[in-house]
């Protein structure tokens, strides 16, 4: 059913799916578009788009699914413009790390008898670095992709069919599929993706001023410095519009860390800090 | 020269400790020696040490360089009982994770014209859970090993060639050596070992309380929250003795956290988060 489908942004996720869809069977046409035209190319010579678009909403036009794989405030943007444009017969579906702003627009501008269906997901795969060139068709394998669906958007047997087919898709993909409502997807999210985030991006900041004039010490933390700081690459890109869209959620979640460091700095020497190791060595055990 | 070392404490380090140098092809005796015997075993079977001591001091005493591989306090209580029993020909090391104490007991006991020398030692390797069946023979390939030495360790002919064939060893296990003074040292490792330490145990704390009781939700922060969570496995009985001998600079570093995870929680919506990111961008791209 679905023949052709449309990847708007060819960065590090746009290109995995087109990969991983190839790597999984998917025999239809892959349309790609990105911004800049080089990060399009690059994706066209891995083999995950067969064509470059020039025009993103003539490429959806054409397609069953478009799948929005930029920024959150992008995927906004073209939200607004897709919704006048496609119809009934149309899927769109997005891969944005926050989704009530997103679900909220699909409950506005999709999901009715004329306009085409809004399928918001969110996949919980990525790199520390972005660009199509990083591109990897087993990034989704083992990942939890999460859908925040509003009923709505399987309200006619032809939506209900392509968001059915795009979930198998998904799956074959090598993803796990989990379904949330969306309040819950952004507040669990702050707390298992965006204070990792955050917390590898502040300890990398003051790293950076303590000791980043002297790059050999950096060597003397070793493989635990190198992974609780990974995530100190990530681009601010990606992450300002995060950021702006799910404030409250995060700002919970840092200030209950910082309580939390509080509490350990201050029971260095008591039997507390046993207490916080323990429940610690749960959480990994778990 | 090295003919015989005795290995006292035969965890994780120890163990790797006996195994690195089977492998840079250490053709002495190795005695080892463990506070609980099926350590020791486990040790033997696997080749890490050739016999099984039952007296520590005896263990000691019958070979040219002693390691002790046990947590801070123990070693502080080794060194007191060893500095009476062994006399000039002799070589103590350790592997301990801070240094100010460790050198200090280091002055006051040994490095004398009548007693032993001691070099204090502490390779960064590890891994977030002990035990003499986790032993690895490649664990300090491409790890730094840091001395704290006091030249009185090399003050005669006879300590300066054993220290200096230690040294040659600890070279032949594959891992790189910077010398500091303890003071220097145990600050620069509150920053690049205990912090990260601290916060991965912190997060996971936190986490256990906020989604522990849904287990199937940890898998949705994928590879990034189990890398952020993985030294949360580490055990009590070991950071104890560091929390407890590196205290202030620990506080230091944690408070300092703290402010900066306020300062980003305060700004996830103005440009001082570009500059956050961008501060931590540099310190994973120097």
């Amino acid at each position: 059913m679905i023949e052709r489908i449309a990847i708007l942004g060819t960065g590090l996720l746009g290109t995995s799916v087109g990969l991983a869809l190839r790597a999984a069977g998917y025999r239809g046409s892959i349309v790609g578009w990105n911004r800049s035209p080089e990060g399009a190319q690059t994706a066209l010579d891995l083999g995950a788009i067969d064509s470059v678009a020039t025009d993103p909403l003539q490429a959806a036009r054409e397609s069953q699914v478009t799948v929005l794989a930029v920024p959150i405030y992008a995927t906004l943007e073209f939200m607004e413009k897709l919704a006048g444009v496609l119809g009934p017969d149309h899927l769109v579906t997005d891969v944005g790390s926050t989704k009530a702003r997103i679900s909220e627009a699909a409950k506005r501008l999709f999901n009715t008898p004329e306009r085409a269906a809004f399928l918001p997901g969110h996949p919980m795969a990525g790199k520390e670095r972005g660009g199509a060139s990083l591109g990897d068709a087993t990034l989704f394998r083992g990942a939890v992709w999460l859908f925040t669906d509003d009923p709505e958007c399987r309200r006619s047997p032809h939506s209900a069919a392509l968001v059915k087919e795009w979930r198998e898709w998904v799956a074959a993909m090598g993803a796990k599929t989990i379904d949330l409502d969306p309040a819950r997807h952004d507040e669990l999210v702050a707390w298992v993706s965006h204070l990792p985030q955050f917390v590898a991006t502040a300890l990398s900041a003051l790293l950076q001023e303590e000791v980043g004039d002297a790059p050999e010490l950096k060597d003397v933390g070793g493989r635990a410095l190198r992974e609780m700081t990974r995530l100190g690459a990530s681009p601010y890109s990606m992450w300002r519009d995060i950021a702006a869209t799910n404030t409250e959620a995060i700002q919970a979640a840092l200030h209950a860390l910082e309580q939390r460091l509080a509490h350990l700095r201050e029971n260095l020497r008591t039997p507390e800090l046993r207490d916080e190791f323990e429940k610690a060595n749960r959480f990994r055990r778990e």
